[in-house]
């Protein structure tokens, strides 16, 4: 399925367009004549089945086209304009969404990261200085929490983890948003203990990531608690958000949460980063950080790139020491076993 | 390809998927890896092929999800805080836009309109009394002129017309940016004398609909002098606008360029809107707006709509008058010659 | 008090520096040592003192330094996002604000007018075709009415008015700002039935002006609910409009409300505006607007103008037609008897 | 001067009210008739002084009423949407006011500081990094640098020091932005070696301070390049910063750079805050900055705060350790001999 001239890449998780099965509806049904802006059937029939994997029948679900775009609208629909989002200083919004949450006109407010997390002692430690500040009334107010699962640097928070930042939220009266980017990744991970009726339960809105996770595009805000946030559809819009034609992306999400396609997907990718992972620990190689999903940050000797860089594609993450470089490998739901096995064989010849 | 249970509609022109074409190379091209944010191959020969179309060769195009999205970013992009964006009172970004503009920080300086046109000679008169205005510096500054074509009421400017806005706009240093989100039916008109060349000559920023004309979403914003708006990437990351697999509709673009299709469907609904359009004026109906187009805006009797409805679906416009409601039906790229038939046998029987 | 070199001028209401009580209370208490940013007993004081004028003993009060700016604080604390603020379409935000209302994000949905007015009716009937509007969730949203009184042309609301405008406001639950910039000329008239209690019963925030009505600047504004505006301070400090020393602003409306003061400068201005339109009305002259406050839109002849401004400064209004100009007279807490011989007799000689 | 049931006060600088000198130019004035929003006679004659002092004869000025206000209207003015502003993390922008930049839709890009300023050195090698990183079309770009002279903890640039950073900025084409609210202090330095003409030379905006430097309230903002923000009345007017009696505060400028009145009364504070600071040094405190301003930040011992606190009010900074506190005194421009002396002899008895 890879044509002759293309190198083989582990550069990124959004190389290919979509999985087969997405296609294939978008065919069947593309004479089909709908409403717009999501209110087709594809659309409501996805919001169904997600509301049944979340175990979360109230939820109410809104596709968005991507995750910049998802966490605009979000934050800037449930914050007021004196409050800002506690946030990982190097979470997606904090750094790569080029001022996204700023032009809505709020501040990202930075914690220190734990290996991308933020550590809830953390949290609760700025809260309390910040009730304790005297100044405090000259100074943004802390609106809601931002978290990714899994974080910009592939980790995952534990379900315990994910209860403590919950539970300080709940008493802080702070919204918990979670950005899902790359959730399928996260619940296929064998360690992970933290499933989407928790993430239903302890967030007050999420997003499921599709974009990264086997659709062309697309991404499922949904908001736990109805009414949590008043005409969400008009901010949509407000935002640049809304697909006119919304059935595109309900029938992505329809397909993704039918037959349990979205978690299948997901363990894909996760075998495959497992294959690899075990491959370069087996081989003295050391990470970045403790990544379990499929993204894996490695440690590499600058003399080996060169060679590497010949064969195979990777994302330069960063500069290690004068020898080393971080490299980024990023397994998907695309990435064929005999793609890993020229990986490792290339890894081996190196 | 309609389904059995599926009733007429002439609703609106995206109540269907994408081109066949469209679907077909995106099955083809699905496991290709490509590099994301519009970088593609995908999308950089849809950019040749479109700055060919457009005879500018040194246009800089990027490719949006949709018109409220685009004409957000691209208005934010060319105006400063202080100016504000002059429309007809009854176009796009005025009336159905949930404030999107105003979200960017800029009033929509409203002109009234003939016909949903703005007519040259009012905005030159506007400007005139603006600025012989001596509080002026205590009001906001027209920073660009947005124009749609085809406009709201399917009407068309006259190349002449065009012109003369565009000299307008030139003598006052303001920017012309046009809405094309219906641009297809537009340039298939058979009395239409402004063709894509003279956009470009004409415009400093304009996009080529793909969501109403033959994609499953997708707009593509041309800006027709180089270095107009600096760091537009970002700026359009910033406004959530920037599909992380660009590819996907950079290749729409470059599938509706290809061979004249984006041509030749407008051609489509045109022939389609023009079968309706002979029809209804032989039997004596009147329209609210005369449009050329693929919208139809028919004044009918209230007795007759009800008995219209059972088969037919359309959009509601506006009342006219105690007896009379004004009713839209749209044609599109999909609409077929005996969805037409059935339409006009259905308007004899009732 | 007025220098050899000064021509006489009825040009604005806001010429002078301040009413002499004010210069004298900030010679007495400038060297008190007090807390900044509203927190001094100045402050406070003037706090009760219109609590009490206003009957309204728990209305949360907040000194600003100026007319476009309390707008553009009170509205953008007011509104979501994705709602709008509804005006007269000649309303100050409207027209003369230089988008500060649309740099906090929101849109102004201009109303037409009735002699600056919104007529309820008008208003009822908005909000009606709104809501009856099967787009409307792709439009702005009204959350807020604003009015003026006196408006920009001098009229005023009358009890009934204001009463049916804020029985309609809490009827579709719309907060109701009143813009106070010239309110002491609105107390101070002769047919005025709208008292302060009034409008804190009838509205949800309004603001005292000072800066037109004898303070050196400063504008009071009253939340008339309590907590109807979480965190206002902080909202007003990042509008910037937290001034250091609050004292200064707090002892001028102190000094307003002590023995009834704000009311006395009103009249004054009040009888001269009365002496002028009495001796025009008598000499045959017409008013643009059937303004009862201190503000006079005269019908003047071309001819007379040029004679009038030798010796007296005027604003100029309008063009009324070939032969004839409107301009404006405004009196102020300012405006001395003999200031009013001189117009008159001036007016008699041209 | 002070009142008998005053507490000696150290807690900040703008505890009183204004130089008697402006008081007195106020009474002498006030019933002159003058244009709104600047354009008198008083703002013209201080804007010329002010010009003069500063060496900068095509400077344009305009005057402001608070530092936040100042800061967001300039850095708003100077930036565009997809650009951030360069500060130190202990900024008064970064910090204290309020989320008043990212309400205009810009981020504060952090750096650390030294001693509240900026390293040169950080400002280069984050610039380079930027330039560097390979995504840096997904992050806020640079757009100015902002530093405050005096900074938020009393400290000074060297002319080296801002001579290096203007040099930065201009290689990369960034606006460099002063906030000198509390410059006066500054300039009256024994040490410091950065006099206005350097600043007008090296900076392209800053603001000379007034609310803590005699005046009621006002801050002079001075854009040293002619043409660099074109229609800033406008936008001043946007942001609700234009005051419509622009006289008052031309007419504290005016007297403020009269006989050199700014430079003298920066000198008293500076002399009183120098005879504390060597009072303290001699007695063996430490200070937690090496502030040579009006602002000393004394470490002190937590048993001796309370006995201190009973006749002296002073600034809680920061806790140091478990028995140490840091407190700030400030000087001003009205602190008299005889408060000094009352200080140190209190400071001898705890």
């Amino acid at each position: 399925m890879k044509t002759d001239t293309q190198k083989l890449s582990f550069a990124s998780d959004y190389l290919e367009g979509a999985h087969p099965a997405i296609l294939e509806r978008l065919q069947e049904t593309n004479f089909l004549k709908t409403q717009g802006y999501g209110l087709d059937p594809f659309s409501e029939s996805a919001r169904q089945k997600i509301r049944a994997a979340c175990k979360c029948p109230k939820a109410e679900i809104h596709f968005l086209t991507g995750g910049t775009q998802a966490n605009a609208t979000v934050i800037d629909a449930l914050l007021n304009n004196y409050q800002g989002v506690l946030s990982s200083n190097q979470g997606h919004i904090s750094v790569h969404e080029a001022g996204a949450i700023e032009l809505g006109g709020h501040k990202v407010l930075a914690l220190p990261n734990k290996e991308g997390k933020i550590d809830p002692a953390v949290l609760r430690q700025w809260l309390v200085d910040f009730e304790n500040d005297a100044n405090h009334d000259h100074m943004v107010f802390p609106g809601m929490v931002y978290i990714s699962h899994p974080t910009e640097f592939g980790t995952l928070y534990t379900l315990r983890e994910l209860e403590e930042i919950s539970s300080i939220c709940k008493s802080y009266n702070l919204p918990l948003y979670m950005d899902g980017a790359r959730l399928a990744y996260g619940l296929a991970c064998a360690g992970n203990d933290v499933m989407l009726p928790d993430i239903a339960r302890l967030c007050d809105v999420f997003y499921i990531g599709g974009t990264k996770c086997g659709a062309l595009f697309g991404e499922a805000v949904v908001i736990t608690r109805s009414n949590l946030i008043p005409h969400f559809f008009t901010i949509v819009k407000q935002h640049g958000a809304l697909l006119a034609k919304g059935r595109i992306t309900g029938l992505q999400f329809d397909t993704l949460f039918t037959n349990d396609l979205y978690f299948r997907i997901g363990k894909t990718a996760i075998d495959a980063s497992e294959r690899i992972r075990t491959w370069l620990k087996e081989n003295g190689y050391r990470f970045r950080y403790d990544s379990p999903t499929n993204q894996l940050f490695v440690i590499m000797d600058n003399d080996k790139l060169e060679k590497l860089g010949e064969s195979v594609e990777y994302s330069f993450w960063e500069k290690y020491d004068d020898a080393h470089t971080v490299i980024r490998f990023a397994t998907s739901w695309a990435t064929a076993d005999e793609d890993v096995d020229v990986l490792i064989s290339t890894l081996h010849s190196i």
